[in-house]
């Protein structure tokens, strides 16, 4: 019953608010060499997984992500090492005031409580996930796909033995078992019990998850980043970030989906950027003015615009200034990543001022929009809402606040 | 249509965004003078609210919080000025780091974007609201309730032209003049152009904004909060702390709703107390323990526990223990204030600790609750989630941030 797990979960909260910083890294260090002890059953679990979902047909893409193998299995050992030598988030004082009256007064990070993480065919985030819900003091019910359920079921049952061997409620981590719809629908309105939910995964679930929810939800995901090459853009320098952009991850959701270029410099510079670009076996849409200069180019249709191709695949608008360039981004962009490419100052100036993003760039790949590469350690994923969080959501930012006010018998 | 609303309000956000501290702080002096301006003709508009009200049987709590006169629009148009002093709170580095590849990453705050807000028969809301939304940058768009819609018209079109004579966009501030349900539910849904719904009002607003609002939302008001008197309490401070947090205003949500006493102490001090509160007018409502030893008190049934009686309505329970007190707020608060009187630090610390509400206290009022008591000036509302903001939502709550990132070229 998700009720019951819900409210197992509020009381592991509640635990695992009151444990020690030491007593949260130790447990994720024994949540990683469980996992390692149990690299056999995990990788068993898998195979069955993986052998049902071949016979169903599932695409390589996908099956790719779905197995693991004994260097995969360390690799989530090392993200919860990882995690736990992250520096305690909780307990801060992040603001404090003695009012006149004498009451004191401080903000404190505290754990958000209970998250529920709803993911798809990918194992290693029950791992990920659970640690970095852990690092922060919070419990979480995770609820990952149906083809990955075996896989899930024993990495959390190694993640919740070490939980109890360490002194901590093993209810901090829980799976669900069951992989219905309803069961994904249930969690989203499980509002008594679980203080936020985070949906990683396709369109389609985050939609559902805005839609039907009454959890609060951190919208993740959506990308549809573009980089703008300024009139007085370093052209070397716009071919090099593109292509990063492009071409170094295509399937993910910081990677450029459409380069707009100013007709002041898209002579000179849109042939460079293109070569590179089709030379690395991208696929180009452009507007007329574009496949004027690079007669490669296939023509881009209205639904180019705005479009998430997480493929080796480009649309390319030639601009006739800045405005049209804010103005594109602020149509068709998702919030998430945006990047401008200039030697100007003050354009570059304007540019990370006007474009309302996650992350705005100057002269840098939008690929950077990550837990990692922002020094945060790992992440749950990257916001692109403006509530709470923004950008990658690291431990801080699975943190709330209480104020605790101290005082010698003040009234109002 | 509300779709042209929204779009109108997006707009009016890029706009403000863009606007300096000083440009907006003459904003909403010039608001404020405006509103004074036109008082005539805002308590025209209001004698018509009022004498349909009237006509309509409303009750006089409700005909009183509609009323307005000429000393409340001057104290709207001080809300308005006190905005315009407080401290910006945009463009602020909130973080910054030079990663080893060279880049540097600020986290910056900005505006929130459009906030909506759905209030009930307080005119007053339209000026506060409108004041901190724009004090952060941000659009609004306000629905209120019809008992007040003349009001609230009369109040927002000063506003406006006020906005329009500072050179803003007077879309900053839009007033939604369908009061029908319909209106209300359609706002909740407009994901597209607003980025936070802030829905002030009873029970049932709340409800429905939780469960149909695809807008992310932050709760806010319900308030039932306890003071725990500890068996280490000094009784008098116990009586004066629990009489100013029930008496001094017992219709807001920071008011006291139960009292928690420990069983050691309860011979020597609930008399004390409850003499006060009894001299006060406060009805008692306590459990067998408790009307032992105070004899006017009524019979507490399971219903009063978790109660919001938001009048002179007090519960009372005696506890054999602290973990007693903190298993009954875990169980019926609603996250909002919670506080414990003790002369014990190590039991006032526990408190603080265990405890899971926006605000804990130590040896004061729940009253202090409060936007203008915890030094942020004035509040749109007291959230009781933890998603974002928690507790007082001054300007900074108002706002976001987003990440700058410049380099010099830098790939991944």
């Amino acid at each position: 019953m998700l009720q019951d797990i819900g409210k197992r979960a509020r009381q592991a909260a509640q635990a695992l608010a009151l444990t020690t910083d030491s007593q949260r890294a130790q447990a994720l260090d024994n949540m990683a060499r469980q996992l390692m002890a149990e690299t056999e059953a995990v990788l068993l679990a898998n195979r069955a997984d993986l052998d049902q979902a071949m016979d169903e047909g599932m695409p390589s893409a996908m099956l790719d992500r779905l197995a693991l193998n004994p260097a995969r299995v360390a690799d989530m050992a090392r993200g919860l090492e990882d995690a736990a030598r992250l520096p305690d988030p909780l307990g801060k004082t992040l603001w404090e005031d003695k009012r006149p009256n004498g009451l004191v007064i401080r903000r404190v990070s505290v754990p958000l409580g209970v998250i529920a993480v709803i993911f798809e065919a990918r194992p290693n985030v029950t791992a990920d996930a659970a640690g970095l819900c852990l690092r922060a003091g919070n419990a979480c019910i995770l609820r990952g796909g149906k083809e990955a359920i075996r896989s899930n079921l024993a990495i959390a049952a190694a993640l919740r033995r070490a939980l109890k061997d360490s002194g901590m409620p093993e209810d901090g981590v829980q799976l669900i078992e069951a992989t219905s719809r309803e069961s994904a629908d249930a969690l989203m309105r499980l509002d008594r019990f679980v203080d936020v939910l985070i949906p990683r995964g396709g369109h389609g679930l985050i939609k559902r998850a805005v839609e039907y929810a009454t959890v609060p939800v951190i919208e993740t995901g959506e990308g549809v980043c573009h980089i703008y090459v300024d009139r007085r853009a370093d052209i070397a320098m716009a071919a090099s970030v593109i292509h990063n952009a492009k071409v170094s991850r295509p399937s993910v959701c910081n990677a450029c989906e459409c380069m707009l270029i100013h007709r002041d410099i898209a002579d000179a510079a849109l042939p460079v950027i293109a070569r590179k670009l089709l030379d690395a076996g991208v696929t180009m849409k452009g507007d007329a003015d574009s496949r004027a200069l690079v007669p490669e180019m296939l023509a881009a249709g209205e639904d180019d615009w705005g479009h998430e191709y997480l493929g080796l695949i480009i649309a390319c608008r030639v601009v006739k200034d800045f405005e049209e360039a804010i103005l594109h981004i602020a149509r068709y962009g998702t919030g998430h990543s945006e990047a401008i490419i200039t030697q100007d100052p003050s354009v570059a100036h304007a540019f990370l001022s006007q474009v309302d993003a996650a992350a705005v760039y100057h002269n840098a790949s939008t690929r950077f929009t990550d837990g990692g590469e922002f020094g945060f350690g790992a992440e749950i994923g990257i916001s692109t809402q403006k509530l709470h969080a923004r950008g990658p959501l690291g431990i801080r930012e699975l943190t709330s606040y209480k104020y605790i006010i101290t005082g010698n018998g003040q009234t109002r």
